[in-house]
């Protein structure tokens, strides 16, 4: 039924992009620029709109404008009531055949539903989280975790290809969140986990950098011992080193944690790590001292070690 | 004070080896075979020592007569209590400057008690416990986490070279142990936090296979998601592909964490997630379906899908 | 605004109630034998229908004709969604000022939209779940945590009081649900850890049942150590003694720590323990063995002792 | 065997007494003024055994020589090592028969290696740790739980009945040591379970003082809810609603789980809340706002209000 769609849409027409935030600005500027895309752009910030119109994109009024307009539309939104609320506008006047890609990181459950809405107006969603911060953003390099009709995928790649360099196809709508999530799920256990062992090997007179050494030639290894060690000194490049500034937030870690909590209680899946990463990164939140730090600073917070000023 | 004690060995002398189990008889046959040793062996099961006699190693009545006849004697023994027992023996005949080399995981404590016991003597003893399986053991390419006077290093490769392919200095005697419960702690870790992660994605309709291979090339990647995934099917090689046969066992796998609980306790440092981690591989290893299992049968365990037969 | 609301109701008209199951028909009986009413019932199960209405009740064909004839109705239901389609019929013939009282155990959040709807139609809706099981439910001994507002809760108390002994005023709206979600939180939770204490007791040689009467006596003390104790012989009357049949179920305990985390998730409280135990019982749910028995068996789930026969 | 040793000892003769800290000083001075004992004692603080001494005991120059002139002695210590260390020192001179009493809080496994060591020396060791704080120990309330033959029970409480209100006689050996970590880890789990619930309530709209009364009236009732409430004002005499200031420290709560956690690693038994709660007190005890507070603060800890003065 959704088969003719793709043929529909004019692949030298306008594209649409709403949310041109921390992540969703340096995505819409590849489109233009790498992509030589004829952008139609919306935010509620106004300085964010014009960087962009400067460079070639056009700025619409509200997000209603950019549906009537384009038939291929990105969205970057904070949270899942952003998305409701953007699409309930979007969907008054999308033109049957429309192309949606939701990069925002949503709870699955609430994908599902707008691409039932969607479908209801006989238009497509599709949802496409990234991995990826904000330099992988500005380079082009992200990934996409891609959920949506197999023969929508083509159309969605011809897209994404300008601001990422991986697009991995994941299935059903709703499952490109399920990948995000369950990764950040592994990812907040893998470093709360390595800095509880580096932690505990410092405490028993093991240096941190030759433990790290160890594990990583050996079964303990992973992304948080070998590419990001939130020991400060043992990679150079990563925020552990930086004083935990910049990188990928506490706060953003807790709410994605708290997204795959929740998506467990309603599947009825037993995550009892996850739960304990969930509740460490909690108390970790409301801590002025880590909040805005990168996740990394777990190493931190355990082990109460200075390495971070008071007055930060 | 130590210093001049490597010099008065023999490098072309005898040298013993004490535990010829699962993990000690391929170790002893190495250095026989590989290393063209003298090797004086002793076990209190007579099949083994048999084994090792007939490839050319003498067999030897007692620990006892082991330190009597060799300044080098290798020990792989179950745990803390068979060690302290056997040093106990060997402390009766060993003369001044003997190199002890245990290779059993024992808690770091135990290791720099023996170490005092051993120096009262005047001789050397240093933790090597080892990294990788039967398979490894039988190869000769097993790694060795070693803690100890570092002017000794020297001495204790020469022998440790010909059943593994790694040597890690890890500082201080005891942080050889210390390595080795701080990455099998990880290891625990990892693997029930993918286990989780992946029976997550699969209960949301996403292939365990599709999201090992997004995560393998994403931040959440470990070497239980790319090395030894615990699901079946995802990687033919590794026990979950075989019924959860073989491999590292859940028993051990819990033994493992119990004493890096003991040493995070003793230590008192936090392990949120290793704690947790040990509590979830308790009750595997009471549960008789799981007990004698690899211990990537975790997934098997929070799945609660019908991936070991009953009548195992 | 509402203040003249309860004014306009009769005391003397017809009460609504609907939801007749193993709670809600036991309840309905109270209201007409004890508080001798006019009842209007309705469920979509005939038989439960039928009881109500050989004992004095009309039978009334849907929920809707229910709200017409009644300005005060009782909800029974089993979970969120129930609530939400009951309530978007009930509204289509309430009259202003109908006051609602709803006893089944929901998230607050949707306690709180369901008020926002009742006003909307100038109807007053108060969130009323209870404490106490069938046995209380039947002897009308429950105990009913009461949302609202607080010059409709003499209203409130006119209807509940035949059904139950108790009723605890809380606040605002919601707040009845999160008394008992928070209590019933507490109550998994000493479980939890009155079956962990004394098994690990157990296991060091100290009878449960001295260990119960210490602790008892002493700061251990609670409703799961002293009035239902989890180890079977310790007190004869509850479920342990009775191979843990009856009382509440371990999936209705999972339901409620799943509510409670839900809210924990939301209003972003940190609740190690209540996490751990929802995850356990989550395990225990999941175990055919443990699904349909006391939540009291995790103390059979803890021990491994065969309390359980494999046949149940 | 053992059983003419209690005929030995002479009621009337000297009892000795060694370690007069804030709680064996008061115990010790309750055998003095309402036992109208002759009392030997020993500590390494001169300051407190001039007290003693002032009231009327006798001060002796090590611990041998009150073993050698009491044929029952009671110890108070502070932890294992010390147990281990004044027993090698009291069996070099104690007389066949002696009763030694310790009732310091330590490790069970500790407890029944002193039993074997005084049973070697044909003595007899009975653990009897108590229950209360220094306010129990001045006002001779204490609860004792008692491990060691039963037919020298009477002859324990000949002594202990001075000093406190209640004799639990447990079992064998070292049983009186579990029954005392039993019952702290419960009151450790209760403790952090309540401060969880108030919390949450409290984020979720329901005032803590409410949740309290409805909690203390159903099956959430647990002795931190009723009698040591952990958020201020809800109960005016306890530390709660003083700045969480004296009471039952923080660092001896970690201490105590941490013995639950040894003696569960020890003996098998899962634990999955008690590791949690010693893990969260652990993350407490490193952190000097909360570390010499009483144990009730986990409700400060987790609601990150400002309920303790940061000078503090």
């Amino acid at each position: 039924m959704f088969r003719c769609f793709s043929s529909i849409r004019s692949a030298s027409g306008k594209v649409g992009f709403i949310g041109l935030g921390n992540m969703g600005g340096p995505m819409a500027m590849n489109l233009v620029k790498k992509g030589e895309m004829d952008l139609l752009v919306f935010d509620v910030n106004q300085e964010s709109v014009d960087k962009l119109a400067s460079a070639g994109a056009t700025a619409a009024a509200e997000p209603a404008e950019v549906a009537a307009e384009c038939d291929r539309v990105v969205t970057m939104l904070p949270n899942s009531p952003h998305v409701e609320s953007v699409y309930s506008s979007l969907l008054t006047t999308a033109s049957p055949g429309t192309l949606f890609l939701d990069c925002s990181t949503i709870d699955p459950a609430v994908a599902q539903k707008m691409a039932l809405l969607c479908a209801e107006k006989r238009t497509i969603f599709m949802d496409c989280p990234v991995s990826g911060g904000v330099g992988a953003a500005t380079a082009g390099t992200l990934s996409f975790m891609v959920g949506g009709p197999s023969d929508e995928m083509e159309a969605a790649k011809s897209v994404l290809e300008f601001m990422g360099a991986k697009v991995f196809p994941c299935g059903d709508v709703g499952t490109g969140q399920v990948a995000k999530i369950c990764n950040n799920m592994m990812l907040g256990i893998s470093m709360l986990g390595i800095s509880e062992t580096l932690n505990l090997g410092n405490r028993l007179g093991l240096d941190p950098a030759v433990l790290s050494q160890i594990i990583n030639a050996a079964s303990g290894r992973c992304w948080s011992s070998d590419t990001y060690n939130p020991v400060p000194g043992v990679i150079e490049t990563v925020p552990s080193s930086n004083g935990y500034k910049g990188g990928f937030g506490t706060t953003l870690m807790t709410k994605d944690l708290g997204l795959a909590q929740d998506a467990a209680t309603a599947s009825q899946s037993p995550i009892p790590l996850g739960s304990i990463a969930h509740q460490t990164y909690r108390q970790m939140s409301s801590n002025p001292k880590f909040a805005d730090k990168d996740f990394s600073s777990a190493y931190a917070f355990l082990s109460e070690e200075k390495l971070i000023p008071d007055e930060s």
